[in-house]
């Protein structure tokens, strides 16, 4: 089969129209589906017709309190100084629920019985007519109504059905969806898949949010590059299902014939989108049965499926749209966008003082861990350009407004620490979560600098001092009141292989033998420690392979070198000791943290420097990360 | 086994206290048990480690893009003027997440690569190293952070575990909890309980929101009434869960000896709280197993659950106090409470305009249905002797926000047809929920001067005019711009017996008959309606037996006449027919709704008119209750 380059790119709301409409014409939202479940099991379903009481409730008149029951008449002109004394014939002892005994109409409590004898009793006030009594019908008089039709079925419901005599309830079928991934290379999770094998993984992100949305879901096993294989799956799914989810085989790789096979089978109504990420979908049908072709890329795949799945099944449902909840945040930093595209953007949030500021994150389609870390996403419709730092936008929330709420922001340098601090902090209570962006030690003074932090980690050698940290905060940050607190000193080399086979013991070693380097970006503490000993070497940068290969963090680094793409590589020995890789030490630096003083009884910055400060098991668990001294850790060691 | 009426009065905050002291000092907070369960299987528990990154994602340099993997050199100084051609030793085609080959180290997307045959292709431009191609760890590195210890695991989540290589993760182990039901009278749901059963719900109630609250529950059969039997099941149920849920057996009644039973296997540590409803409440344990004695009625039972036993299930599991959404609203009448008492009073919410109000509703304990229609909860607390009409109040929401905003309110005289209109408001999208309160047709009046509803329903004569509603618009409601809008009209009449046993055809044979009667409260349209007839007849309303025995909607009267509490009441044909009841007409009269013209925009309030005006299938389900007529339906009888 030839590649399929022919991709359109259908605006998003025709996009959606044409796929609603060829959905419509085969009566797919007019199926509506339900069922009669027990109420017993029908917690959390959605009523498919109004349920109306079959008894009252209460179904008699009830004793609404421990005590006697009476006729009112026989009390009457009762008074602490007249009391009335009942026999055995006149009163019926009643628990609270007994239904009141014929020729009885009112309940005297407990408290307010006197027992001259276990047959007599002395009372000393009179009663009204159905005092303490529920008469029938107070609660629900049969066939008034409970439910109304499409109501969503809560504990409470289930025990108001019970209570008005209804055991059984009808509800709605949810859509069943069944998730196909294609791809020969797929295997399901094992330990240690073989060279050339990929763990299937996005089906199982599918079919949770599917089921989160109000669908069931089926997981396909993976199906291989084979368009017979493809369409005989297609076709059964089709068959038993009421939508079917693709993945992937919507681009326009070699493999890719979803699109053809769905025509053979079917209708292809739209293939291609202008959205981002997401442009390749294949939006289609199989007779009713809607079928969506999602592209390969975790995040491109989940995103496109919120995009169209999640109002299909609510309107299946026949529900309204689906609401996310959202928050109104600040853009902290421009994004561009193309027109005639909606952008869909990962954001950061962090409530740095009075403001919620909005930062966009991760771009990579494949990247999991970019949603992990996520607290929103922001639409940039078609219609725009781009969004400008410093307005106002309305971010769609991916985690709960508390979590966002509890969070504090450091952005900066990287360091292993960071993530054994974030674990610290999270299992406190009440939690403090750690969002941190790696964007080297002069992005972090940035950042404070636009008021995006709460701290920035930053490890910056003034070579005319030869002190860390302190001159580049006076240069930068003159104008903020802040406190530079030392986190750690840590030891920074040559990483390379284990056993170290190209022998590499300084930079002189690596220009000369040829090995291959990679570097870290520009403005990182650890670029400008490579680019000091390099000058006092005397070597040109030229003279380093690979000098111009950027990663940003440590352990991208070591990561690099662990997989052979380059021989070594300037960091921190934590990172060579989490892979295994051999290190070279070349300096001792010191790592401190930027925290502006408006920021120091912010009870997440407390929290945080009560760690750093108190933490045994904190500080335990860093030294055996290797690498580090904890002298001098939380010392104030400048302020201004 | 005597009356136990020695309950006392614990302040909540100290209850809290002693039986958080007593369980702590068994070691029930620091149980944490985990387990470990497949990522598959992981969704929604709580991790109980910190999940760490087992292979790096990408764990290989992969191509980002189809096309074909080059080494960046071959193509130096490509361009449109100067295209590069390579042979099939210099290009190796690629798809979307192939590992990148041996020698290659960037990819030229498909749409830039022209083959000049299967075996050689042209490029126009130079590649940059790494370009398209997703680096080792571009994702996450081995042994970084994935999720913190404490995080809920969600869709996303377990994608990134298991494309880190992790296929099992350790996880929380929820709390165990078991209900017992007791009481002799107690069956499982069945469809005709015989006389003296009491179908068992409240432990389905209890389950399900101790399942949203994060435990595991399991129902217990109900437990007869016998010293014996509760002992056996509260020591098998301590033995086997975190946490034992009795209900009922909290109160003095003659039945009631949980807190004995308690006292001799475990600790009684707090009996009676200064809460209201919940004031019985038993808090104890045996041995490290918390056990809670539960009052008996439902929404007693459900109120003094969330006190107690919410915050331990979190704190069983690490959590923070649980949050619940608020709102904050104006309360639109007093709440008088006593002091020292904590009370916790059922709200209905509306955004009437502007203004989110919140009007207390239904106090029965035993009202399940009350619990239902509710939408918040009010605690007022033990200093407070209540809180006053137009204060602002923090309200705990009890559905979602934007159900309440899709809520009208209407208020004022109760009809049948209310039902059908919710119901049919709440199948259309976006749904209009209707909070109905039957408060008479005078309530209705003064609630939209009040301005806490958007609709009133009325029908109060006007004898001097022998008009229906318009003069007492005029004189309650001159300063409100409203329309007055027929909704219908109506038969009223005596409702009696199946087969009119007592054989009454008027008010003057209800007084010479010496039959009951059973009359509605002051300032509804059908009490003014009784009020007149008899004038008009020429009956003192002392000849006439339970004139001061009232019900507040036609319903309850039709109910008690079908219980046998009374022989006849005023009331509409509808409300006979409902229960298959005999109905001696007396006047027809008509039903409107007050509307201001503020709320005519309303979108909830258009949605309310245009199906009254439009609605066939609602219109047709009206006819079918009976005794309604339709002419002017919908037309607007008077404006001002």
């Amino acid at each position: 089969m030839n590649r399929n380059v022919y991709i359109s790119n259908t605006p998003l709301a025709e996009a959606k129209t044409r796929w609603r409409d060829a959905l419509e014409a085969q009566g797919f939202f007019s199926r509506r589906p339900h069922e009669e479940v027990e109420v017993d099991a029908s917690l959390g379903r959605v009523t498919a017709a109004p349920v109306f009481a079959r008894r009252s409730s209460p179904s008699y008149n009830a004793a609404a309190m421990d005590g006697i029951a009476v006729h009112f008449l026989h009390l009457s002109g009762a008074s602490e100084a007249n009391p009335v004394r009942l026999g055995r014939d006149r009163f019926v002892p009643v628990n609270t629920g007994n239904a009141i005994p014929e020729g009885c109409n009112a309940v005297v409590m407990i408290e307010d019985v006197h027992y001259a004898s276990p047959d007599e009793v002395v009372l000393h006030a009179a009663a009204t007519p159905w005092q303490h009594v529920r008469t029938i019908g107070e609660d629900i008089v049969a066939t008034e109504l409970i439910l109304p039709e499409g109501h969503r079925i809560r504990p409470i419901d289930q025990g108001a059905m019970l209570a008005t005599g209804i055991t059984r309830v009808i509800v709605q079928r949810p859509p069943r969806a069944v998730i196909i991934p294609t791809g020969s290379e797929l295997v399901d999770p094992v330990d240690e898949p073989r060279p050339g094998q990929i763990i299937e993984f996005n089906s199982r992100i599918l079919a949770g949010y599917l089921r989160e949305w109000g669908a069931e879901a089926e997981r396909h096993p993976p199906v291989k590059d084979d368009p017979l294989a493809l369409k005989t799956a297609l076709l059964a799914a089709a068959a038993s299902s009421d939508l079917v989810v693709l993945n992937a085989g919507a681009s326009a790789g070699t493999h890719d014939f979803s699109a053809h096979v769905l025509a053979e089978v079917g209708e292809v109504v739209v293939h291609g989108v202008a959205i981002k990420p997401g442009k390749p979908v294949i939006l289609g049908r199989i007779g009713a049965t809607p079928v969506i072709g999602l592209p390969g890329y975790p995040v491109s795949a989940l995103l496109t499926m919120r995009v169209f799945v999640r109002e299909l099944i609510a309107a299946f449902l026949g529900q309204g749209t689906p609401e996310s909840p959202t928050v109104e945040a600040t853009l902290s930093r421009p994004i561009h966008s193309p027109m005639g595209v909606d952008q869909f953007v990962r954001i950061t949030l962090g409530r740095v003082g009075e403001t919620l500021m909005a930062t966009p994150s991760g771009k990579g389609a494949g990247a999991v861990m970019s949603l992990v870390r996520a607290d929103g996403l922001l639409v940039v419709p078609a219609g725009s350009e781009g969004i400008g730092a410093g307005e106002r936008v309305s971010i769609e929330l991916l985690r709960s407004q508390s979590e966002v709420d509890a969070t504090a922001v450091i952005i900066g340098s990287h360091d292993n620490i960071l993530d054994l601090l974030a674990n610290h902090l999270h299992k406190r209570r009440p939690i403090v979560r750690i969002s941190s962006a790696h964007v080297g030690s002069m992005g972090g003074i940035m950042a404070i600098r636009r008021g995006e932090a709460h701290l920035a980690g930053t490890h910056l050698l003034d070579e005319a001092s030869g002190e860390y940290n302190v001159a580049f905060v006076k240069r930068f940050l003159a104008q903020v009141p802040l406190q530079l607190i030392t986190l750690c000193h840590r030891e920074q080399g040559l990483i390379v292989a284990r056993g170290n086979p190209k022998k590499i013991t300084s930079f002189r070693d690596i220009a000369t033998g040829g090995h291959s380097f990679i570097n870290r970006q520009n403005g990182a503490g650890t670029r400008l420690l490579t680019d000091k000993v390099l000058r006092d070497l005397g070597i040109a940068s030229a003279e380093i392979t690979g000098y111009g290969h950027e990663e940003y963090t440590h352990m991208n680094v070591a990561a690099a070198i662990a997989n052979g793409s380059a021989d070594c590589g300037m960091g921190i020995r934590a990172a060579a000791n989490a892979l295994d890789l051999d290190f070279v030490p070349v300096a001792e630096e010191r790592y401190d943290l930027i925290v502006p003083r408006t920021h120091l009884d912010d009870p997440r910055v407390v929290a945080i420097l009560h760690l750093i400060r108190n933490g045994d098991e904190f500080h335990q668990a860093i030294l055996r990360l290797g690498g580090y001294s904890l002298r001098h850790c939380g010392e104030v060691v400048y302020e201004q």
